[in-house]
């Protein structure tokens, strides 16, 4: 404890400024001088937040009451009777050998007297606070110390009883915005204007309007999710119709406001803010999940005001992580709200993406979380536990504030402190009731997801407010948001190889991002902690200011790609291939948004050699093919890699580059071009007799093949099939009939889902059966290894080429 | 500051006691009664961890000499000074209107007193520690007082010079393991023996061993991970030979520790520790990474001692989670340990699987945090800050304990302590630095999955320690582990439907698993909040021993899964088949590591209706055929669904079943079975014109276009494809030959990768060339609206296979 003493001498002992501080005098007109000497009182209590440590020590007159029993003994204190709180700033001790938190700087005393006289209107009581500065060394009296915490705190326990004085009215004092204890210290976050009561009336009708019209059109749509819609209108209403500013008539202009609805179920609440914003009629609610109407069951960018499909829990956070980098990107105003649910937080990926905003400093970035604390099934890990959510979010280094979420004026006020927050994003964490304000559904379980049935609406809406009447909806007439192309740009340079020298694919695709990035300002990459592998440390070394290190966290690296690609960026995102299976979910998420993102997956199959399975890709393409609007590429040399690279920047929906570890010979001469879909012929004779389809590492297997099946004597056609999503049938085919209808396909891939099935698809789907096939890919599960040793040993190398040839022959 | 006051009156004057108290004396000699008074001396300072607070208050004598300088002029402190650290627990106030921490009850007085006489040994000055005990209102001496903190922490601070007493010899103690605030208090670990001089040397020169180990083994290999292997050397050591129990030739037997390498990159270390630990022969180390070798770049369970695959980051800790649960079922006193890397705990997964042990209280799992601070392309987010980690697994529930990884002493005592904690997983975050011991490489950039250049290896070797000399390893001669396979189990009841009501086959699925329940002890269900809409909620209430609520968080439930299997259990983990593709990574390292796993996607496919593409499993069939061991299972009524399951239980390997939505009729009589590979004929004539394969729910448009058909006069023959994965190709072609080599197939998923290619390749490989075929699947990205609708708006309605049937006729 000798250790702790040490730190605080200079700031109890300090003597030389006593003269000084005891000549202020407060503005509540207490003088410190009344509290000569407290520095010798006797310790009463002890209190500390995250950030400050607090000491109370009081007067002799007033240990002696307390010693007599007051207040217990129904007493009140005594006239004259003195308490302070003396505060510092708290640090981690560095010299003790476990961890501790010792006084770092004093910061304030706050002081109270017993003065009936002087203080009347107080219950007997004054209040100072005297703000202690080290570096001057010096106190000043804090002008606001009337209205601050020895007054309003009592305020909580004046219903309790105690022999504490009335305060006059309540002020909202509901958690400040705390700092992490990283050299933060308290955030000053008290704005200078609260909302007026006309302004919290006006939200608090809105959020009534709100809850009515979810309930109204889950009701009328037989399905949907009322009850999570009801905990969240007052969020929902503040965030809309105080805190962001957009315009409904153009809902994702760059400089307005965006909204993510994480919680993607509670659709109805969302487009119930957007018809009341004006965005589209309020009739229009009442389509709901109907097949014609753009109002589906969770929101999709069809509809005016919404960025990313949502519904696929825990992914908006990231999304709103790629928009609010992309406005800083555009230095616009634009701030991001995401709203989430407490039952998304069991995914991870809003760590990750907790953890990426903070890194960033996100502060154009606000989170509401509803915890409503049930889940689906049943109540959620933490239930109402807001204390849990806080540190978790606060141990990621966010800005937080536990509220209320019903209290409309607690979350305006929240959402005004997260406007003035600096350098961090915020969470405002809300705790609500599911069902809110019908006491039918409030807070009970079994009602996730169940509608407000017809013969019950009528008394639940008057539970809440007035009831809505609408128009019918004239229905087809409001046109779904089109959907948004890459922006275009100049062609890069030509690639430049030495066509003597072998070039990785991986390393080519690093290249042709910085000869883009010179052409197209949008280029933004992402890499997965592997940049160096992947090689787009190339683009990221030439453009720091366009590159993201994402760490290792491929979920929030795709969902923060689609939030970019939002914003009108043109992201490229890049790890391992094998590791993009993370991430399979948030690429389907961002194929139902109508995403734009490019992705490029590094080191698949066997050929990485001695890494072993867990670091190769054998699924890459089943899974990307698998993917409605993706494009799936595979390049076996330089040349093309840049090429198709570039092909990806301007083209829509979900492009995929799947590279090679191994160095290649350069194939094509540097003006070569490679449409989409398409394929080059390699090797063509008109004595071919069969066809050998592959792409990547195989492609050169079959070269070698073909060249010692030709000194044999056997022509065979080699096709590269550098586009593997889309394959034009029709002109596949045609090469294949050239050669009897027999082929082969070779792959570094599983057999299922790979380039044999898509070739086979390709075929059925142009009507063309061919005569005999054999599919060469890896049906056993690979170790490590030497890449020619695996090539070979797992069924896909030249020799392997050659004996299928020779069977289909 | 008065609620704060009142908290505490109770505890500081009580004056009842005061007599009893005073009455005390410590084993080191001091009296309570020395400190008489105590409650009225002046604040020195205060302090906090946690969870308690502290008020460190002097005697007069003291607080004069404070005043006087002591000890900044030099001059030591007076005879008889004495001060007093008073400690409550704290806890969060609920009458503050702001998050603030108060005294809870006071647990302890640390009380120091200077008298040369009588304390000559310790500088002059004597401890005592006085423990009370709240709900006795006593206090009591603390036998131990001499070893603990009045000591201990002088030590750290005795080199600053300051005027404090030396200790004879200093007592591990650094950090505490510290409880979260959640009515817990101090965790007290200290162990009652702590490891011997003689054991911290052997545990060092372990370490230093497994240091050189992974440096010769991967610089033979000519790749790997040995500065990864580095900064572990001494958590591994720790572990292995001082804290775990096991029997190196039976490692994985159910009484012994386990231990997962979740940062599998660090492979070398790990395989030394268990050629060190008996395992295997220490030359077979030198065979790392080669094609015939076991020891592969990245752990798998073909080594003995290894439970699971990793080198995907960011798994190992849920597959820790999960061999704990199983050896708690078990009753077994199995520890699990899990090293991680620091850069792998940006993934999520990390954070699901920390929340999910902390929910289950697994006070038998362990993580290694191994902080070096370096990720593989640059440094990790938080570099050397512990304390965020520490925030992270505090947030989380866990008990932390932060060490400096090197100092095997800390590494024991936390080793130790972790073992002493109860109701919590507990996290030692250990402070390491990246090829520690090797000057060339020792915290240092760019030297990520590089092996020691073959000319510097010595010197290297000669930093840390005596040089190894192994023999050649006699090779091949090591068997691999063999594969555990699912325990056998008698037949459960069969399936029981009243054939005229339809079921729906998530439901079945629910009624199988409990039937299965009721036969196979092994069986355990995780359900990512979805139990109600899965039917896994109908095993978990007639077995809730064995259902574990695994809440949002797909990743962790899969990999847990893994860790259960690895435990001999028989796991089966079921959220909407869409989700699922948020694990496709785990799913693909569950396959790598050999594990037995079985898995229920509800939900799949545009029949789901009105929730819309969200909640639509399009791709599950794609994603899970392309996973080297999968079995894919697609049953269309109940009794088939209940077969299927009953056989999953039994079948090694990942096995899916994909299960849908509606209702539909049962097809199937009670007793009939379901061989897989294989199908069902379920309309035939010898005049059947096309065959129509399909699954689900439009097996159920098939038989109505057959019926529409035969009512035209067209036969056509259709075909239950329940098992989508493996087909019995040939099997298969003899339908289809038998309609004249035409076919059609219909499914609610994408084209890519689903039955349709599932079919064409497995006629492929049979060297079947079918005639004429149509794949009908989905092919536009679907959207709300009722599932008829929806069927036929995308291409599988009766209507479209009546027309496709015609089409190839």
């Amino acid at each position: 404890m000798a250790v702790l003493a040490v730190l605080v001498t200079a700031a109890l002992f300090a003597q030389d400024q006593d003269k000084d501080k005891y000549s202020l005098k407060s503005p509540s007109g207490i003088a410190f001088s009344d509290f000569r000497g407290y520095e010798d009182w006797s310790v009463v209590s002890s209190a500390r937040t995250d950030d400050i440590l607090k000491v109370i020590v009081a007067s002799p007159t007033m240990i002696k009451a307390y010693k007599a029993g007051v207040p217990g003994n129904g007493q009140p204190f005594p006239e004259g009777s003195m308490i302070a709180k003396l505060q510092w700033k708290q640090k981690k001790s560095t010299e003790a050998p476990f961890v501790v938190y010792v006084p770092d700087v004093l910061t304030q005393d706050f002081v109270m007297e017993k003065d009936s006289t002087r203080f009347p209107k107080t219950g007997g009581w004054g209040y100072a606070v005297f703000n202690y500065d080290a570096a001057s060394d010096k106190f000043t009296p804090d002008p606001k110390s009337l209205s601050d915490c020895g007054q309003t705190c009592h305020v909580a326990v004046k219903a309790k009883g105690l022999h504490l004085p009335p305060v006059p009215e309540p002020l909202n004092h509901s958690g400040k915005i705390r700092s992490r204890n990283r050299g933060g210290g308290f955030m000053t976050a008290t704005t200078a204007t609260a909302p007026s009561a006309a302004i919290i009336e006006a939200i608090k009708q809105k959020a009534k309007r709100l809850s009515i019209l979810s309930m109204m059109s889950t009701t009328m749509a037989g399905s949907g999710h009322p009850t999570s819609c009801m905990s969240a209108a007052e969020l929902v209403a503040g965030t809309f119709f105080y805190a962001m500013k957009f315009d409904p008539k153009n809902p994702n202009s760059p400089g307005g406001d965006r909204f993510v609805l994480s919680k993607g179920h509670a659709a109805p609440v969302l487009y119930a803010a957007l018809a009341e914003a004006g965005v589209f009629p309020e009739s229009r609610l009442m389509t709901l999940r109907e097949f014609s109407s753009e109002l589906e069951g969770h929101p999709t960018p069809r509809i005016p005001g919404v960025d990313a499909a949502t519904g696929s829990l825990g992914q908006g956070l990231s999304v709103g992580s790629g928009l609010a980098i992309g406005a800083r990107m555009d230095k616009s105003p634009t701030r991001v709200y995401v709203l989430m649910g407490d039952g998304e937080m069991a995914e991870g990926q809003v760590w990750e993406a907790a953890a990426f905003a903070a890194h960033y400093k996100l502060d154009n970035l606000t989170v509401l979380a509803d915890v409503n604390a049930l889940g689906q099934s049943e109540p959620t890990m933490y239930r109402h536990d807001m204390e849990v959510y806080r540190k978790k979010f606060d141990s990621e280094g966010w800005a937080t504030e536990v509220i209320d979420g019903h209290d409309v004026a607690a979350v305006l006020g929240a959402l005004d402190h997260a406007k003035a927050a600096n350098g961090r994003p915020q969470a405002i964490l809300a705790r609500t009731i599911k069902g809110h304000g019908v006491s039918l559904v409030a807070g009970k379980e079994h009602w996730h997801g169940k509608v407000i049935p017809k013969d019950q609406l009528a008394t639940a809406i008057k539970e809440i407010g007035p009831a809505i009447d609408l128009p019918a909806d004239p229905g087809k007439s409001y046109a779904r948001t089109s959907l948004p192309k890459p922006p275009s740009f100049p062609a890069p340079a030509p690639p430049d190889y030495d066509p003597s020298k072998p070039v990785a694919t991986r390393e080519a695709y690093g290249f042709a991002l910085k000869r883009l990035g010179a052409v197209n300002p949008h280029i933004v990459a992402i890499s997965g902690d592997v940049k160096n592998s992947t090689f787009s440390e190339i683009f990221g070394d030439a453009f720091p200011d366009h590159f993201y290190q994402g760490y290792i966290a491929e979920q929030n690296i795709v969902s923060a790609g689609v939030g970019l690609a939002a914003r009108g960026k043109v992201p490229f995102l890049d790890t391992f291939a094998c590791f993009l299976t993370r991430a399979y979910d948030q690429v389907r998420m961002a194929d139902i948004s109508r995403s734009n993102i490019n992705l490029c997956g590094s080191h698949c199959g066997v050929s990485i050699g001695q890494d072993g399975p867990s670091q190769m890709a054998l699924e890459d393409i089943a899974m990307f093919r698998a993917v409605h609007s993706s494009t799936v590429l595979y390049p076996s040399d330089a040349v093309s890699t840049e090429r198709l690279t570039t092909t990806m920047a301007g083209r829509a929906g979900i492009n995929y580059l799947r590279t090679t570890r191994p160095k290649f010979p350069i194939l094509y001469s540097k003006d070569e071009l490679f449409a989409i879909p398409g394929f080059k012929v390699l090797r063509q004779n008109p004595q071919d007799k069969v066809t050998v389809i592959s792409a990547g590492v195989t492609l050169h297997e079959a070269l070698k093949a073909a060249d010692q099946l030709r000194a044999e004597g056997t022509a065979v056609r080699v096709i590269d099939l550098y586009c593997i999503k889309p394959i034009d049938g029709k002109e596949l085919a045609k090469e294949i009939a050239a050669t009897g209808g027999r082929f082969v396909t070779v792959e570094d891939h599983w057999a299922e889902g790979g380039i044999g099935e898509a070739v086979l698809s390709a075929l059925a789907q142009a009507g063309v059966a061919p005569a005999k096939s054999q599919l060469l890919a890896v049906r056993e599960m690979p170790h490590s290894g030497e890449p020619d040793e695996l090539l070979d040993a797992f069924g896909i190398s030249a020799r392997h080429i050659v004996e299928a040839v020779r069977a289909v022959s």
